[in-house]
């Protein structure tokens, strides 16, 4: 309107208001209202500062409960709608807090709405010229791996936290020697005095290094970096001055402004960590949806990030997940590709529709038990999921291959009937 | 436990499997756990880095709707309690981010629950002996502004975004002359090219500079500095420069590890304002509560932080803005203490409940609207709310000090029957 540069987002909101009212009150407690009328609020600063109501379409009734606090006049109708509200970007600029205090500031508190969810975010160039993003996405992670094709294959440490360094050294050589892509810290293993991370990167990355030269082959270590700020960079310059080639960072732990703040200074593909997304996603009627949030981390430089796998043993379903795959897929500024990692109960059963769904191998697929699980050991469990997903990219029945593949039968057998 | 130092987290627990599993459910995820048994995951490891079950209450049945993906088995009954668990602090060390993966990490996406909450938590010294908390709290804000005892008065800038500044410059000159103790920008209003920082923080200075001289009295002004953070810092130092004393900070969007960060470079008086908490506190059967996640704020470094305030035009009641005036109030280490700061619809009419229910006058108490709005004006509005608190804590009843105190009159007569 009139070429202004603006922020348009994308709202789930419920009211038992009409919801053109109940959407210009949204507009008006994030712009230019004030709950009674102010001096010097002339005509030409609302028309300027304030946000607009873009369009309002009205959807089935929802079932999810009234937020607390609802204003709701007697015999007034429950409506659900999808609300777009455009803010002019001059209200805050091209930056990532600010953004959000217009979007996703006191709007969540307001009584006139029974249900407020942010769903998307259309953001002008001024966000593209102002972060980077990605520094490696999908081909710097690949190049660095020697992987130009193919589902890329990783792990999660275990025990979670509490392993000795030198057996994490056996974990790591075991796992490396069996072609795996990727390893990862747990995201409860920090920086703690019983395992410090200056320790877990001298043994980790010594081993890397004894399979790459004997192999030609690195995996990639993600190793938790995530701390308070300053040292989460001291994290990251110890990583990289010992030859590390990934680091790990909890998005929500630090916060989106961290993130961006670390990307300025980060010389490796960062693994971004979803831990928390939680809070703000599983109440249907309240919160931001993964789709905006992820673009948010990928605008503040998250190479790779985690959108849960099919199957999981959280509280997602399939579809959910799948849609939070394309979602970290989408284009963005015209680049700014980042990898979406599947992880959570993932096994090699998983592979075909996995990518019958996703319909890419540009994925980073992690399993934590599902590879430490293997009966015959971690090798085998990083064979099982590799041939599962050949299998699964050439249409091949895994049971058939079983016959032939007995790391893969094993897991079969051992996974299968229990998942199933 | 065996001497251990632990961090005890206690939720808000609703699930429909007995209220003992699902928080042994929780204290494994959230610290030695896996879907499957793993190698190397001994009986001395579990003893030593799982969390720990320490008391389930069970709790009167709530009427919260269940979180997406929960199971309930056939005929379950579904179960409430306040439920505590202990994390050993070697776990994660005392930092803020890595605390978060524990307490608040992926028990909120766990399929075993019908609602999870993190209600509060019992932090050892350790964290005491990293974090310094706030700078100034409520005895260092008095110094400053030479008001040792009484309720601060304070006021957002309206309108909230838009106003050129040098209309900026006769609002404040009005409301310093009219002796407000505060003033703060709206948290819309961060470093935008209409209004940048650096001329705000030039005209207000030099208008608080005058007013000081005149009368010896300077009013403290946080200027919101939240930006991404390389930028809030030198913002801050922007600030700092030219003899601000105050800065404002948007929690929730810098992050509580972007506000620890600041805390170690920040020389002023933090501002906590608490936009976008309402998207994890007010879904009631999921999310972070206001008491917890104040403490954590406080920790971080804030020396105000917002509460809400009583008949506030948002979501929540009376009760709850009084528990969360008590959890910023709370000792914490016998120190951190930290102003609360009372917002939202905020008039004159209020003060004697407020003083009733809050038991103190070590409260900031802005008034946008209710001062801005006054009809004779600002410096009317500022009186009239120094009035009303002065009745209130000298227990006059305010309708009778009406009668000889004309501004105060005019608010009753403007704001009291349509907030009746």
């Amino acid at each position: 309107m009139n070429g202004r540069s603006e922020v348009v987002a994308t709202y789930l909101v419920e009211s038992y208001l009409p919801l053109e009212d109940a959407a210009e009150v949204i507009a008006g407690e994030q712009s230019t209202g004030t709950f009674v009328a102010v001096a010097r609020e002339t005509a030409q600063l609302r028309e300027r500062f304030a946000a607009r109501v873009v369009a309002v379409e009205e959807l089935p009734p929802t079932d999810h409960s009234d937020l607390p606090g609802v204003i709701r006049p007697s015999g007034a109708r429950r409506r659900s709608g999808r609300v777009r509200i455009a803010f002019g970007l001059e209200n805050f600029g091209p930056s990532l807090p600010n953004l959000l205090a217009a979007v996703a500031g006191n709007l969540f508190e307001l009584r006139q709405v029974a249900g407020i969810r942010l769903l998307d975010l259309d953001l002008p160039s001024e966000f593209a010229a102002r972060y980077p993003g990605p520094r490696f996405g999908v081909r710097g992670t690949r190049g660095l791996l020697r992987r130009p094709g193919g589902v890329l294959l990783g792990t999660i440490v275990k025990p979670s936290i509490g392993l000795p360094v030198e057996e994490l050294r056996l974990v790591v050589r075991e796992l490396a020697e069996a072609g795996i892509d990727f390893i990862k810290d747990d995201e409860l293993m920090g920086n703690p005095a019983h395992s410090p991370l200056a320790d877990r990167v001298a043994v980790v990355t010594e081993e890397l290094d004894k399979v790459a030269a004997r192999t030609g082959r690195r995996p990639m270590y993600a190793f938790n970096i995530t701390d308070d700020l300053d040292r989460m960079a001291a994290n990251h310059d110890l990583v990289r001055a010992a030859g590390g080639t990934c680091v790990m960072v909890c998005v929500n732990l630090v916060g989106l402004a961290g993130l961006a703040w670390l990307r300025e200074r980060c010389e490796l593909p960062i693994h971004g960590h979803r831990a928390m997304t939680g809070v703000f996603t599983r109440a249907p009627g309240l919160g931001i949806d993964f789709v905006a949030w992820s673009k948010l981390a990928r605008l503040a430089g998250a190479d790779h990030l985690h959108t849960n796998g099919l199957s999981n043993k959280f509280y997602e379903t399939d579809e959910e997940v799948v849609r939070s795959i394309a979602a970290v897929r989408q284009p963005l500024f015209g680049g700014y590709s980042t990898l979406p990692v599947l992880s959570s109960g993932q096994w090699p059963g998983l592979a075909p529709e996995t990518y019958r769904r996703a319909a890419t191998t540009d994925l980073l697929v992690l399993a934590g038990g599902g590879i430490h699980g293997h009966p015959d050991g971690p090798a085998a469990g990083v064979q099982a999921m590799r041939t599962a997903w050949t299998c699964a990219v050439e249409g091949k029945d895994l049971d058939a291959a079983a016959h032939t593949e007995p790391a893969l039968r094993r897991a079969l057998e051992t996974f299968g009937p229990r998942r199933a």
